[in-house]
């Protein structure tokens, strides 16, 4: 169960209906909620930022026809072996994967992987994802 | 003067800790100022997504030598004069000018307008900056 | 195997001068790998835009220990189950969940997803990565 | 006159046929003058990331009947006069201002001032833009 604290915020009469605008359009249950959400959002990016321990995805699309990539990024994957937990497989149709890597660890050596992958000759499009250990967002 | 309107907010206690120390580090001066800030970004970019009336900028770089897209450049800004309130030039160098457009009203007809430059010849660099007329962020 | 078409291109010499060490500083083998990657870029971000047939990735991350949560999210990736092809979850402590929900087919559903998650109580963070089907980017 | 030079490409023939259909839609003469934009953008990201000399604009909305507010901004801005070049100022409605600074130098202190401002209690809303002296875009 969570601790919850409460304390009171003052926010300009205007500023705060069109706030509450906001919230019913999101389905917020409440102002509490929809507030965490954005502390929250601020609080990842942040994280990045700032180098610490992250959680993120890197996502990238390639033909599986491709012998040699398919070796080279097995083993960037395990030079890389602190920083990746798992991979996810998905084939997109005949010839295209689309392989999404969970990483854990530091800001910087993530990037660190995600620009050694993005050089490989083969990869049709490449993107990272930011998200959060959760750790800190109680 | 603007009108306070003061409620409460539970957040979880370690997520409020590690705000707190957010806080701190932007030199907010307390948590109504920096929840204010997170709530007004939230809506300006709700501005733009919904088409509401916006204001904001189209900044461009080019080389003045080219006479032809002097005029053309003066000739869309007529011919968006509706969006268009003002504009300011700064001269970087010998050769390069930079000029950015204030624009207010619809944020799909701003848009237009910056696809319209961008596809202008001889524009090195295009960019739009999206923020608010401020009206509903009292 | 691809099959590769030649043609010309005239860019100003500084202009590629200063792109040739772009090119050398990111490790690309050629202009042509490097130019490749740019207009793959743009393509993919053009997908999205269009609501053409894309594939992405949903990551949320939540405490497992909240039932109803755990129980609406299956809830909800079964209604959409003809955009979600699999999903990855990943421990990443003993209270927080790292899930990678890989979906594919139109933008615009995408979006409407990703949204109804957001709005779900109990998500500490939730992003989305935009990426390719690839069947495009031969 | 600029001084162009030839170079040959080679592209995958799908992923050619697909760029000229955006180079089409997007109104471009030829490939050249659509693939020199997307070196040029990459180019102009490579600038701020690597802190080289840059132009840009910092552009904030605030009610101009904070006396403070409004002395506290021209001494920031006279704090920074190596950086600010000029500043427009837009009279949106009776009582909000949008101010838009052109900044020029260094990536990095560029960002310090923006922060600066950002911290000031007042402000509704604040973003950069990120555009580029020209002089490495021949």
């Amino acid at each position: 169960m969570t601790d919850l604290t409460r304390f009171g915020v003052s926010i300009e009469a205007a500023l705060l209906a069109r706030f509450d605008r906001y919230i019913r359009e999101r389905q917020y249950k409440n102002r509490s909620e929809a507030l965490r959400d954005l502390i929250r959002e601020a609080l990842v990016e942040e994280e990045w930022e700032k180098d610490e321990n992250i959680a993120g995805g890197i996502a990238y699309v390639y033909d599986h026809h491709q012998v040699q990539l398919v070796n080279n990024l097995l083993q960037v994957q395990h030079d890389f072996h602190d920083l990746v937990v798992s991979s996810q497989h998905v084939h997109l149709d005949h010839d295209n994967c689309l392989e999404i890597v969970v990483v854990k660890g530091s800001a910087i050596k993530v990037g660190a992987l995600y620009h050694r992958l993005k050089a490989m000759k083969g990869i049709k499009h490449i993107d990272i994802l930011k998200t959060t250990t959760g750790y800190h967002l109680k």
